[in-house]
């Protein structure tokens, strides 16, 4: 059974707002122990890192190399049915083209004084994807991450994954070398994120960190963050379905279930005008539940987190959808692209009857690396520009200089920083 | 005396390094005390900042009301130099028309098979901008902050800025007025972070918040960073100038000299083909630190980081700056633009001998908040699009679907993803 809730109920806001700040995920305080292993692999460099994999990972590094080798990833990709590889080959393809149109613009003007104004965009040179290991080993998550940055331009892109007794999952590596990654590196946890932040004799550092882990590689990337850049803290994935009554229950239900599979934290919401459909979805749920292989976690996920809210009509329908921000949103309604415009907070629409989002996680194209945990408020999901950096250019002449100078001193002066008024009082009215 | 370099020596590449990780920051490890405080304010609310202000600003809050009256905004308004108010409405107008050409263009198109594909962008609700106390409390900082969040469409643009004894600078309240920023608060530290991030019961929450700080504020948007989206981690500022032998050396000591008197962790750096260039500069730096006011600060910068590197030529020259990845870059050669597409690592270029650094700072229209310490490798100065967030758009067909379907299936079924596959089989060969 789920949560329901009634948007038309007294006691609607606070029951909302509980449902909002639910905590679902187990915040463990790893700091210490993560601060204590970053500075190791600064200090010792492989040391540490054969030290620690031997520990996490069981895996000898004197005696199974750190680097994966071409011929393990040629290997890897041969054994892998031929099915999944012509998947991944659609899907690397589909990516690539999609995210190719993200390619931003640079920029050069002069305005109305003559002030030459404009941005380059370049790549970032070096760029590190942590991978799970485990059962949260996704291929599809390889190539989310790789593609991007391949067609950012990035001239590294640099694979991490933890190899429990040195095995790592041959579909990893398989997406690996469709999406061009060669360099890749059988370690893990925060001493994997310490060797791409600082290098050591074997890695060399890279300029920024992307890809997810648990909470030990979330804390590692928090706090290197500033010596490298990072991609956000990912969380519990989520999906809220705005339908209206004209749907089939049996679809909405397997929508829910495909996030609630996820993880015991994932959270499942439909928003529905229709209370019957609601309670059909419900029923459907439980039905499908019983064939379900991952059926346990998908139980408690709904159980624990999922919820169905009514609702009078869609426009009542949609600032809820925007204060829960989710990570997905479906638009099962008869007219979708009319809601569009008044999505404010969401990492990805996922428009009508036809477009679960399960499509979005593997072939559409689009990235399935998005905001969780209401952080589409402020961000936005994985792309191209991630792995670029704009920088600015400014361009005056003598007479731009003139212009602006006055104003340029008199807030220096204010500021109290004579100096930078000098460097400005120093060119006034003077020619090349 | 500052430090020299000739790229042409043996040592070069070994002293080079040593030049590229010097600590210019004492990094005090503060985040205990943060995290207390954090603790307290979100458990507490204004209770908690009413105990803070009192006891590291002597501000009793019970007496002065925490926010900024209006009737106060527009008495330091009226009290502030006119041509300070001048130079910042220019700046503000700048900055505000600049900054306009920013905002990112929705996209949506129908790939080859039909597949609907785009994003649309969005302005973050509500956004907090830190301003520093004392002296580095500047309305400029205000200015670049605030402009873009407002070009972006922030509904909700709040300061926070510490106030000893209740005393906010009137040119930050002129330039928060000039901005359109009409919520202040006089709250600073770790305190106003947590305040900007959980909410209090004066202060409703913002989705985002940025602006530089002491160790403690960049301490708590670390800490808060997930919660909300922060800026960058600011560190000293930075120039780096490359100068042929034809400038005038008062010139480029005074631009180095700009950079030098922010802090005593600030670092300038002229890299030059001309070796008599290089000493004609270093002595125009002395000659210049005489009349200084703040020649104290930018003496100990200069010593202990300032650094002059000659080279044989400008290609050489290139490559050790993207090294180095400059907040500034200043191009003081004859032919500035041919070395424009060489820059791979820079937060602003400025271009040719009559744009000094302090120009952008101030009144060229471009941002001020650039990345600091290297991080230009992976990160880009402040600008509209921080203040905005890409919701990406997928929609399917039934054919689409039926197209896609086996490779997604194909790729759930191999990642142990039942109900993703079956989210998109149960649609298989249906029709609306």
């Amino acid at each position: 059974m789920a949560i329901w809730l009634n948007a038309a109920d007294d006691g609607f806001e606070s029951a909302f707002k509980d449902l909002l700040s639910m905590k679902r995920e187990v915040s463990k305080d790893v700091s210490d122990v993560v601060e204590t292993i970053l500075a190791r692999v600064r200090a010792e460099g492989d040391a540490a890192l054969a030290d620690y994999s031997a520990r996490f990972d069981s895996i000898d590094l004197a005696v199974t190399p750190m680097r994966v080798g071409a011929d393990e990833i040629e290997a890897a990709h041969a054994a892998v049915d031929p099915k999944v590889i012509e998947a991944l080959t659609l899907s690397e393809k589909r990516i690539r083209s999609h995210h190719a149109r993200q390619l931003p613009k640079d920029d050069f003007y002069e305005d109305d004084i003559g002030v030459g104004l404009g941005h380059r965009w370049t790549a970032v040179e070096a760029v590190g994807l942590y991978v799970p290991g485990g059962t949260a080993s996704y291929p599809s998550s390889v190539l989310m991450n790789a593609v991007p940055a391949k067609v950012a331009g990035a001239e590294r892109v640099v694979m991490v994954v933890p190899a429990m007794k040195g095995a790592v999952n041959p579909a990893v590596l398989a997406a690996a070398k469709i999406a061009g990654v060669t360099e890749i590196y059988r370690i893990g946890g925060a001493q994997a994120v310490a060797a791409l932040a600082y290098g050591t004799e074997t890695i060399a550092p890279v300029s920024k960190i992307v890809g997810p882990g648990n909470a030990y590689v979330a804390a590692a990337k928090r706090a290197v963050f500033g010596t490298v850049g990072i991609d956000m803290i990912a969380g519990p994935s989520e999906v809220l379905v705005i339908a209206d009554g004209d749907n089939n229950p049996d679809w909405i239900a397997a929508d829910l279930l495909a996030q609630a599979e996820h993880d015991t934290g994932a959270q499942a919401i439909l928003i529905t005008t229709d209370a019957a459909l609601g309670r059909a979805v419900e029923e459907a749920v439980e039905r499908q539940l019983k064939t379900l292989p991952r059926a346990e976690i998908a139980a408690a996920s709904w159980r624990d987190f999922g919820a169905i809210i009514t609702v009078p009509d869609l426009d009542t329908a949609m600032p809820i959808a925007n204060r829960i921000a989710p990570e997905h949103l479906e638009l099962a309604v008869d007219d979708p692209d009319a809601l569009i415009p008044s999505v404010r907070n969401a990492g990805a629409i996922f428009v009508g009857h036809f477009t679960p989002e399960a499509i979005g996680d593997y072939v559409g194209g689009s990235n399935h690396v998005l905001p969780t945990a209401r952080s589409a408020r402020f961000s936005s999901g994985l792309s191209v520009l991630d792995f670029m950096k704009r920088t600015s250019i400014l361009k005056l002449g003598p007479d731009q200089l003139n212009a602006l100078a006055p104003a340029a001193i008199e807030l220096a002066e204010c500021e109290g920083l004579s100096a930078h008024g000098r460097s400005v009082s120093i060119r006034l009215n003077r020619k090349e």
